[in-house]
């Protein structure tokens, strides 16, 4: 082990105790990757409106390290011509702050990094900062992040006040998985590492944390007794154009369940934590990885679905099928294999939740864009009115967030008490008439801020790869085919038989 | 006894069995007091909106009874005058056929009323009917009540498909209340007696049934283990000039808690029924009456509020206090010692709510109309986030009809997770954009239907009766006058305090 990693500082500790407290820390923060894809969509708005919002520190700097032989000057030129246009940022005064923080080193991992002399500037730029706090962001593959925090640590850059920032994909099983993390855990210790999951830094998602432990009337509903089942459903209408090179090796189990789909459901089924802190969540969730019930065998193919899209028709347009996707890779036996489609019925084996499914589904070139979470309550005990159905909360993630809870209210009218299903809806663009910022926005602030509360630790992702793996093996050792669908329907017919068998049905409902 | 009340008819029967299921029976409705106020503001509009629906049988005819000496014809005609501008009648062919039921007899009840041409009018009318539902809605005052039976039943008007409405208030204490039961009950079988309240016509007060009873999430929290007090609030922002004849001998206690308020309460507190029919819900209202714990003596001057009325303003208006109304009659020492105010703590002394106190509020005179009933959830036991409060369902019945659920949710935003409270509204006109039809079109249309289940059987009225006597009897045994309150205010201070003491507080929040 290296030279950082005492205890936390002070001041650290105590914005970590409670959640998210925006501390404007002056902050380098070092983006690898940093002219790619996820840099310019994502981060350096992110980063632009939480300038704008107050949440940077005056002397605050943003290093993109690429090997794109770019200089200051270049990189902000790119960022004015690729990222300003996006962002309405009428503020001149503002943007050229922005802009002013904004610098590029060019370097590279292969070979000695030490020698590269990318490192040496980034060092000389670091040099008598160790005081502010550092932090390396990872937007890079994954095959990078050893490497780098080597280089990193070889440069003599890895402070106690640095934090390394992991995207996913951590891994494509547990053992690589551990690989990932043996490396980064050599230079980081576990408090400065951040696994970003960026469904945990949506509106809707940290408002599941509210909805349940800020208001009384759900708690004492919330398990077993009252809750049928929980849909969990992460839809896309996109495929996978120019992607076949990553997505044959991924698929739509690791793509999408492993991290997201398991992140939400741990929020849905936690019990109550006793701090809203860094670890009291994170113990809670993990518990749940724990408890999931193991799918593999016969279990595996009777409890989960694969499929992939053929050919089809999305929004009144024909697409192809995943297997003739345009792209510089010719489609391989791998191809045939990886499924863009699952489902799966999991099961939580606890007091709370014994006996009610968790249903998962995720897929591509599904009819529309939406993540929601549905949680299904059980029917009345007794009905002393005609019809009805039971109630049900949707939280709406995708494409507009909102909640939902739909009651039964009667049809006004001087005829029969005819119950009548309507939703008492939350729209928070609606209600709250204040921008809601995007995922990246609240989990860079919470970054900046050392507060690791909506990051995945290192026990949660090797538990989620331990109930992946074995479906995964079960998958690998079958002569079948995922079962094909057409573009533009909602999954193979597995999928609704998972839940039809047992007289329940994928909530398709459209919503405000 | 008379010689009607046998088994209900098959065809009663069968529509009590749902609820308000809207047969068009062929009726003969008499109303008695057929030109007064009562009439012609609400009872005649409410029959048009029956009619226009379809709801009223092809036969069926409104024979209004007074002493005014109209024809059919003067009838109509004043009817064309004084009703229809309200009712934006532009259907002609449908107005035309509701002013054709339309009929008068000049009758009374003083003297014999067998030797009155009126009564041999009406028995010639009713005449060959005997088949025909036949209901007398007695929009009169109380002291006609027996009266009119015995006319009735005398000129042999009264078969075993009469059923008679009697309109508040029934008597000003319970003697009074039993002299008017025992008088129409020695005439009409309970069953045939529909005894009416009009708040119990309002589709927020029929929604609460549906809402507690086909939804399964508010049972599991609708308890003292979870809700931790209710307010039940009828205010209104009117005075009472001109009837001070009536309303010196009444009061808030009497005109409004005994009847509206209870009802209310017992809408909130009963037991979930086996059957939505005529008994059920009744027998589970009457067993709340029966469980309030009696209030007399200390505990009336601890546990309820008198208050009346002084001078002040409403709606930037000068208005005069209750002794200074504009009344042809001067006040009195009765006009002294009325309340036109009254907050009362209740308490359903059961396993379901022990300890939650229900606070009963109503006055004349109040800043603002607004009927209500407010569940104060307890706060959260635990709480990890800062801030937040308790959630509150509210029930609103006036002046616009409508449902809210204040929950916590998250205020959006990248900083702290800030929990703020947000309603989840259900607005009736909004959601359901159908016309929210008027309290009596629904009476009514269940006394068409022979559907007794949202009028007061006898036994809780008594009940009633007898939680309300010992209150006005410690009152009437005090020196004290009423505590004088600013017209425009919410009541005197002792009614904030009879919350505050513990720490509680009027709900008077503004809604949607």
């Amino acid at each position: 082990m290296p030279e950082p990693s005492t205890a936390p500082p002070a001041a650290e500790a105590a914005s970590a105790q409670t959640s998210a407290r925006p501390t404007a820390h002056a902050a380098d923060l070092v983006v690898f990757g940093g002219t790619g894809d996820l840099s310019m969509r994502k981060l350096l708005p992110a980063l632009y409106h939480s300038d704008r919002d107050g949440r940077l520190a005056p002397e605050t700097r943003i290093i993109a390290m690429s090997r794109g032989g770019l200089d200051d000057a270049d990189f902000r030129g790119k960022v004015e011509a690729d990222v300003r246009p996006g962002l309405h940022a009428d503020d001149a005064e503002g943007w050229d702050r922005f802009l002013g923080r904004l610098h590029h080193v060019t370097a590279d991992v292969a070979g000695d990094a030490r020698t590269h002399p990318g490192w040496g500037r980034l060092a000389r730029m670091l040099a008598g900062r160790e005081d502010v706090d550092r932090i390396f962001y990872l937007a890079s593959p994954p095959m990078t992040f050893g490497p780098f925090c080597r280089a990193a640590h070889a440069a003599g850059l890895v402070t106690p006040r640095s934090r390394v920032v992991l995207e996913k994909p951590l891994g494509r099983d547990l053992e690589g998985a551990r690989g990932i993390n043996d490396e980064v855990g050599a230079i980081f210790e576990e408090r400065q590492i951040f696994r970003i999951d960026h469904y945990l830094g949506k509106e809707t998602v940290q408002n599941l944390l509210v909805l349940r432990f800020a208001n009384a009337f759900l708690e004492p509903i919330w398990n077993s007794l009252w809750i049928d089942h929980v849909q969990i459903t992460a839809a896309e209408s996109v495929g996978t154009p120019g992607r076949r090179g990553y997505y044959d090796h991924a698929g739509a189990l690791r793509d999408m369940v492993q991290n997201h789909l398991l992140q939400l459901l741990c929020l849905v089924a936690m019990e109550p934590p006793a701090r809203n802190d860094r670890e009291s969540i994170r113990d809670e969730k993990v518990k749940v990885l724990q408890a999931l019930r193991p799918i593999s065998g016969t279990e595996a193919d009777r409890f989960t679905v694969r499929g992939q899209y053929a050919a089809g028709e999305v929004d009144g347009r024909a697409v192809p099928g995943y297997l003739d996707e345009p792209d510089k890779t010719p489609p391989t036996d791998a191809s045939r294999h990886v499924e863009t489609f699952t489902a799966i019925r999991a099961e939580v084996k606890n007091w709370r939740w014994a006996g009610v499914p968790f249903y998962l589904r995720t897929g591509k070139r599904m009819p529309y864009r939406r993540s929601e979470i549905v949680v299904q309550f059980k029917d009345v005990p007794h009905s002393i009115f005609p019809g009805g159905s039971p109630n049900r909360l949707v939280l709406r993630l995708q494409p507009s967030e909102g909640i939902h809870l739909h009651i039964m209210a009667k049809e006004p009218g001087a005829g029969d008490v005819v119950p009548r299903p309507v939703p008492l809806s939350l729209s928070f663009a609606d209600t709250f008439r204040a921008r809601v910022p995007e995922a990246y926005e609240r989990l860079l602030t919470d970054v900046l801020a050392g507060n690791p509360t909506l990051f995945m630790r290192r026990d949660e992702v090797e538990a989620a790869w331990t109930w992946i793996d074995p479906i995964i093996a079960t998958w690998e050792s079958r002569d079948a085919l995922p079962e094909p669908y057409a573009a533009g329907t909602s999954g193979p017919a597995a999928a609704r038989e998972l839940l039809g068998r047992s007289g329940r049905a994928w909530h398709e409902e459209d919503l405000p």
